[in-house]
């Protein structure tokens, strides 16, 4: 382990080169405490570590909610469209831009609301009145999740917060008269789960957005109005997004993420993603995200993903909710838990989104998704929360239904498939195995460096769980 | 044809008065062929058998869809209320009416939708925009149910189709402006599932019903409408509901089902229910009727079902959509299937309710719930299609996981509960045994009259479902 | 009493055989007293006369309110169609059924409500939440008006009462969520007003309307409504219409006649009109009926309107409110007294339309017409109310600026337009002059069975009154 | 340029030192082309002249028309309430607010909305889907107006044009979805009259507004806003309100003035008014402002208005349309008429307010009253347009109803009191009178510098004209 690790620190001097301004010690402290100050240029930004609770975490919560709950409509995988053209979050932009799919949006509008029926008139159905975020939270912390990312903000531009800077079009002065984002931090933080916020630089039609120069937008709407939602409601994540139309030179993120490590009130605390210009991904920022397996998928293999890094997808095809969707569409719970444990054996975290209605509930197939979740990491978690990603497995691909991850000198054997027995190359002969969740004993020999597990005789009646199982071997590290 | 009901009215006799434990052989007589002209009195009616198909079918799905599915909105069994007020379809009732939970929708009401607004004016919200008629006839074949039952009027008289009785009280004259009754009949029909028709007798706030006689009612109202219904649509279920406040005497109902049987286009296939009077029920019409395990729990232990029956509950605890039921108020997929399993044993079917919501759709929980059960059905339904009670099964109570069900001599054993054996007494010493959807030899030995069953060695990957398992038990009578 | 009533048989049958030209005595007659019991045929109905206050009212007030006071919405003379295309209360109809406007109404209904928006759907914002019958009685009574008539249910079908013959297509049900008529009736009559009420025969799209015969719609519907309605309320005026698709032996008016007039609660002093079958306008009932000069114009001249009559209009060209209508497409005051004057010098009332808003305000420039009306017979309305058509004043003919009144010996000569002089026929040489509302003398000499009179000399100060002036000739006759 | 400058400012001194009582020059002079550049300060501001043609026009229409025309809810007179408290566009204000009038607008907005319905729930229902602004247009023509004043923001900050700085609070975002500005200026243009806009610069709660210092406001969004309107739709009139929370220094007003005197594309011809700060009033910017007589009432006799000045005031008691008000609320079009001439008789012009409908119409009474006002000014309008105020004209009180006004050697006697004969001071022997709109000879005498005019003799056919008569005294002065 620790000749992998200096070997992992080489790599990554080499990656930032010179640009040290003393940052072996921070960068080994990558999951340990920040300095600072920062100065608003990459290398110094990057220097700092990934807060520890992130990658401990393994499991998030994403929660898509804005107007666009309302019509809540977007073709799905039936339709046979791409990935982003699930989104319903997007009806806005489909409506109105020329795509492949606009017609579908056109159609669909038309005929339910009338060619004169304009977006922001759906406001005015936004009601969230059976929004209970208590109940929320609790099934959050019930799924086994360890923190909740909610849109503070879309791409549409709407607040859930009542901020000055979106005057009559965020939740508290128009539809739900709410302060959704202040009532679910509450909530949230009250089940000792960790709170974040998305954000969207973009807005689609903001009428500052749309200049040659933005920065107007950035300085009259966008600083200050992401200072105003971290200094108010003091985010765990910042989880920004809708980064693409200009690079991070032109965004000043660097700038921003300067105030945020120096001076905003969770500058100690808080974690951010790579989300901060058209040529940040992978690059700059803080931990790392993939998109339902888009961008970089594979790439958590190898020597890129040498940061925290999380994936984040709905439970079915579309992040906001889709009334479109149908059972087919969903994931399955045992689908999930699968992904789950595919993401953290490659070391990586999982931010599974749930789309609430507008009026303010979470779809209670929804619920049932993240309560099956909950229900096998209760048995489970121990080889999922804390752990890491094994260097030494074999590769992952799609075929894989054997994982393992690492926690100290343990290791976790994960099965999404259940086998009578399994070889592992790589670990200690005094390991000592047992199945998570089955009191009885589990049969393992060490032969030729391999370590050979049968699985015990379990009956529908003592099965520990469904949809996949771990071993532990303890000591095998 | 008239020696022919003699001899019926003989075996009805015989039945009433002698209390025959064995009964099969009337009970293969009720599902017989029909006889006629019937006489609007209860002897005569009650002399038709059952149609066959309806015994056979076990499983069958109801909707309760109309202008309750708006508010979509009751109490749950978490606030502590009984069974009827937890039925969202009651909304209207329980905002006007005094009663234990009018405080609860007066609260809601006024908060949501203030004083003014009135029941009927949640009509124009009622607009089934997604509704595709073809989707839920799939789902319901994939569920393995074999006829659907649709409430093309509820207590609050709002047609489902464009019945000239309820001028701009139908949901083609106001709301969805469409015939769904009609739309979906077609669909369920093109599956080949029977389709039937809930009808409420009473309607709570018509003019003409509240008087001191409702003859005028019945006759300008209620008996044209029903027949619209019956010659429109022709269903093979009419299946009424709201006769509590009148006997069946005044309600005139023999003569509406003398007509029925003896003149209407489905005089020979039509199947009805007990609900006829507010005497009739378990005693008088077609197959005997149960809600929640309410009003006769028990009794099909006995003699009392000596006709076919019918248990009727939601997935959760409303027949309408109710908002308000979360994750907790569902039933499980398990528990369904329990349920299932509990009916039929005992020699009922099961009509699990779905409650669309007011833009047409199933929500997903419950295609998940009704997948489930299909998904189990495929597996398992010969024990289940066909069957019909074994009478010399051992009685079944709450603890009950071992049931039986027969089919000519073949008997199944269901368990809802894995056991490593089972015992199985009177049955035939050469009886072949096999677990339902498992490919491997079941070991069974006789001994005393007594037959023993080891279950197979199955583990996750060979285990043929979840849920409940069942053997069958070949020649075993 | 049946001496009385041969005595008036005989002088109508007069009437009828003859075709006497000069019926001063049968018009007296028929504003007689009157008898009773009355059979079901027209002879007999026709026999009762007019209750006198009728005659002697002279102005009534139309009101037409509706669900079609919503959209408010139809062409105008400005766009060169019809009179009846510009009645908006005709919005359904128009947009449902093929003619000269039908586009009209569908581009407006598509642009503005969407093509999914139906008729009904109207109905939630018929809201009259503005609506203080109190002020509407005020303005009536202020107007010099002596009567109203209200349309309680027009040929959409919508009651304007709770009646139970239209169960949640009435403004108790829906919309106003309140008795409507009810409230304006005891406002109305609060001011020592009489109230009455305009009743469809026809509806539109009733289901029971359209079959090759109506019995059903009449005995079930129809009948039932009409009693209930005079029953409940009591009216002064039963004001029918919508009587051409039938004779008047298929809606069998006779008989609901005699049973208003033998048994009703208001069978001695209530006033009907002439639209009771097809064929019945100006042949049976009670009085003639004018629309806008349609129909009989020019016939008040002659021996056909032996009877009292009644012109009704709107103050521009729609009965039922509509937006579409400017300045321009409003009578003017002047014009309003002019043509309450001309129809008063004919010998008819004029029931002038007003047409409420949906949420329950007299459009101001209403109030204005009326109240200028008002001033104008404060001056001058001893020429107008309780006057008979002086049968031996010159023709009317559109030119005609110098009317004639008569009651008891005394003439009125009203005049449209200021002259210097006027010169009257046939008049006693004593008759005594003066103008109304104006204190100075009048010079008046006979000379040759001729009487001049010569205009006093008014300024703008002295002037009695606009619009029109009156000269009573005390004793003329 | 300096020296014209200084010229001005000496003949400014000499106004205020001096308080000449003759001013006919400086008027002039005020009148006259205008200079610069001008400097940020009032002594420069100040000197420039108003545009000549605005003392000329005499009669404006204003037009109040915002999200606050949906509610069209105030009290009025008759409830007893001040001028202020019947501004139906402060409806926004009076609801949240606490005042004398609060509850009389909670209790509306509970009982018809409910107490979740919030103000910008109203935009949804502002559509002006009638709106024909040709039609306005020609109504403001027809009236004899000169030029237009609209609402282009209110003090609830929604714009009714597409604003960029009101983003989702303008009448392209949200209600009508159409550039109602644009629209109606361009439709006035093409009368050839001349086209104005309001602008609060305060909004009630516009996020940036309310704090300590407003100059993140005024730099942002209001000055941004100001020149966006100006180089958009180059107003003829810029017409400030909304001033009284801060000193023009604050507001920065002589800044803003500058820029529009010296860089702006109307700066040559624009009028602005004196609403630039809390201590502006009569004091600052270019014409003066009255509102319902108030501030200034009686001034106008004296010094204080050396300057052009208007008074603006509604038909009835509130700018933005009130449904609550009825005929007796409104001014009469005599009334008007006299307002007008009062008004036009100190020196002033009249601003006479219109309320359109949320559906974009005016109301026909108030098409009415412009009517009348246009069909006087038809025959008058030679002694009103152009003219100035004589300034030996006896002292206007509340008693007065003989009028003059000037114009070069001529002066016009106005009176609203028809009467047999007048008495003139001060008037050249030689004047000829004659009676505008009357062929005839009107007498008239001088006897010791007296002249004496003796009425003709009118009869209501021979009347040129109703509510008001001019004499014009040819070479009068």
């Amino acid at each position: 382990m620790k000749r992998c690790k200096i070997n992992w620190l080489v790599i990554w001097a080499l990656v930032h080169t010179l640009a040290l301004s003393v940052n072996a010690q921070s960068t080994s402290a990558r999951s340990g405490s920040a300095d600072g100050p920062y100065q608003p240029t990459w290398p110094s930004i990057d220097s700092r570590p990934v807060p520890a609770w992130f990658e401990d975490a393994k499991f998030g919560i994403f929660i898509h909610w804005g107007v666009y709950s309302v019509p809540a409509y977007s073709p799905t995988a039936r339709d046979k469209v791409g990935i982003y053209d699930r989104y319903a979050e997007h009806y806005w932009r489909r409506l109105l831009n020329p795509s492949k799919t606009q017609s579908f949006f056109i159609d669909f509008h038309n005929r339910n609301y009338g060619p004169g029926f304009k977006y922001q008139d759906f406001a005015k159905d936004f009601n969230a009145e059976m929004f209970q975020p208590d109940e929320w939270a609790n099934l959050f912390q019930q799924a086994g999740a360890k923190y909740v990312v909610l849109t503070s903000k879309h791409h549409e531009g709407f607040a859930l917060w009542p901020s000055k800077l979106s005057w009559n079009w965020n939740a508290m002065d128009v539809g739900p008269h709410r302060d959704l984002l202040g009532d679910l931090t509450k909530a949230v933080r009250d089940k000792d789960l960790k709170m974040g916020y998305y954000y969207s630089l973009l807005e689609w039609y903001h009428p500052l957005y749309k200049k040659e120069t933005i920065n107007q937008y950035i300085e009259e709407h966008m600083f200050p109005q992401m200072k105003e939602l971290v200094t108010t409601y003091k985010p765990d994540v910042f989880w920004t997004d809708g980064e693409w139309d200009y690079t991070s030179d032109v965004l000043r993120s660097p700038q921003f993420l300067a105030w945020l490590y120096n001076d905003s009130p969770v500058k100690d605390r808080v974690v951010v993603n790579d989300r901060w210009g058209k040529e940040t991904r992978s690059k700059h920022g803080g931990f790392f995200t993939t998109e339902y397996d888009l961008i970089h998928e594979g790439d958590s293999q190898g020597v890129k993903f040498e940061r925290p890094w999380e994936e984040c997808r709905g439970i079915a095809g579309s992040f906001g909710y889709n009334r479109n969707e149908i059972l087919e569409d969903y994931s399955s719970s045992e689908e999930l838990v699968h992904i789950l444990i595919n993401k953290v054996a490659r070391g990586g975290n999982l931010l599974l989104n749930v789309g609430p209605t507008a009026d303010g509930r979470i779809p209670v197939i929804m619920q049932q998704r993240l309560t099956d979740m909950g229900t096998w990491l209760k048995v489970n978690g121990e080889g999922i929360y804390g752990t890491r990603k094994w260097d030494a497995a074999p590769r992952i691909d799609k075929n894989t239904t054997t994982y393992f991850t690492r926690k100290g000198n343990d290791l976790y054997l994960i099965t999404t498939k259940w086998q009578d027995s399994f070889s592992v190359d790589g670990v200690s002969s005094g390991t000592k195995v047992r199945l998570l969740g089955y009191n009885g004993a589990v049969k393992a020999s060490a032969k030729g460096g391999k370590l050979t597990i049968s699985a015990p005789p379990v009956t529908p009646a003592t099965v520990p769980c469904a949809y996949a199982w771990v071993y532990k071997l303890e000591k095998a590290l």
